[in-house]
């Protein structure tokens, strides 16, 4: 099956207290978007990527495509209101019956391994979505004054890239919005679509904070 | 109120690959315990501290411990078979009527601020857990073939210290060990006591994975 990405990089930047959006902001000489983006074409040269940017950005994103020579391999979608907007934006230029792969593109550090795993297991199964344990406790706050511990064992946190058939995600888009649509996983599931997990790595953090910046540089400069 | 923490210790090391438990392993030429009991040295020249740990490696601290001038600061108790047992040997040397932080020695970038947050909020409330918000969409596996999500505004990642008045932790760890104790929050509720938490910080990193420790040496450096 064909093998598109879709670098959802919708977010117009202000937690990080820049004017810059994240996905631009420089990690060891590149913008972040561009490690994201070379992972992907590490993996699979012949992957087809589609960039889904702020439209206030887009003057930011032809310098870049032109700079690292871009253009050949990349569409260009528009991001909407909602990171459910953005996708829906994206899946329109997405054909049917391929394999398509859904990542942040503030997760700059994923593993060629983890991008391979999550189309294998999509490819087989329909879906395919990465998660790590975490690493301390983990409690519920039930919001009636209640924060009960929850098995940490059973507990996954949910990373990207999320992978699948789509055909099924594509029609699964056609819901309305909902607030709980936080991830890609939520669309497909809430379709009446059943989910596959696998174990990804802990080193694919997604950037948000400043000192997310300062732990993705470091891991890029050991890598 | 006087105070007291304790530095849990008690692993004997395997996760990290290594033969030195991790909170021996250097941390910018210094031993991580070393840069985690300087913290709390810093917080308060005249706290109390117990350092718990492996038996095995007492020799490996009498050295660190002469280097770094610390035995007139720090008591030493043995490590147990959980860390149940840990703590509650460390607690046997505390007296009554004090406050007393539980934290892991392998939480070493540890801010004065969570430090100071953590013993006021104790003296004031009886205990004081810190924590943050997960950076991603979280979801929980029931074991019966459904890995739901949780609303991630709501899901409390648990770290240390975790402060507490003296005399009703020392009686909450009277109860026998039970398998979901994985931090003192849970054996302070158990016993039937409030927890009150307070929002810490994320580079409060516990060094667990070779990564983190990479990470760790990261932010000593940019500090």
């Amino acid at each position: 099956m064909d093998r598109y990405v879709v670098i959802v990089a919708g977010g117009i930047g202000s937690r990080m207290g820049e004017e810059i959006p994240k996905q631009f902001l420089p990690l060891h000489n590149k913008p972040i978007i561009i490690h994201t983006i070379n992972q992907f074409l590490i993996f699979d040269p012949d992957i087809q990527i589609v960039a889904a940017l702020p439209e206030l950005h887009f003057p930011r994103w032809k310098t870049l495509a032109k700079k690292y020579n871009l253009f050949e391999n990349i569409a260009v979608v528009f991001g909407g209101q909602q990171r459910f907007d953005t996708v829906k934006n994206a899946l329109k230029i997405i054909p049917d019956g391929a394999l398509v792969a859904i990542h942040d593109a503030v997760r700059p550090i994923v593993s060629i391994k983890t991008i391979a795993q999550s189309f294998k297991t999509a490819e087989k199964f329909g879906s395919a979505i990465p998660y790590v344990l975490p690493g301390a406790s983990v409690r519920f706050d039930d919001e009636n004054g209640n924060i009960a511990p929850l098995d940490r064992n059973k507990v996954r946190i949910i990373q990207t890239p999320q992978t699948f058939h789509s055909t099924k995600l594509k029609e699964a888009y056609l819901q309305s919005y909902q607030e709980n649509f936080t991830d890609d996983a939520a669309v497909w599931e809430k379709a009446g679509n059943k989910l596959t997990f696998f174990e990804g790595d802990t080193e694919n953090i997604k950037i948000t904070l400043p000192i997310d910046l300062k732990i993705a540089e470091y891991l890029i400069l050991h890598e």
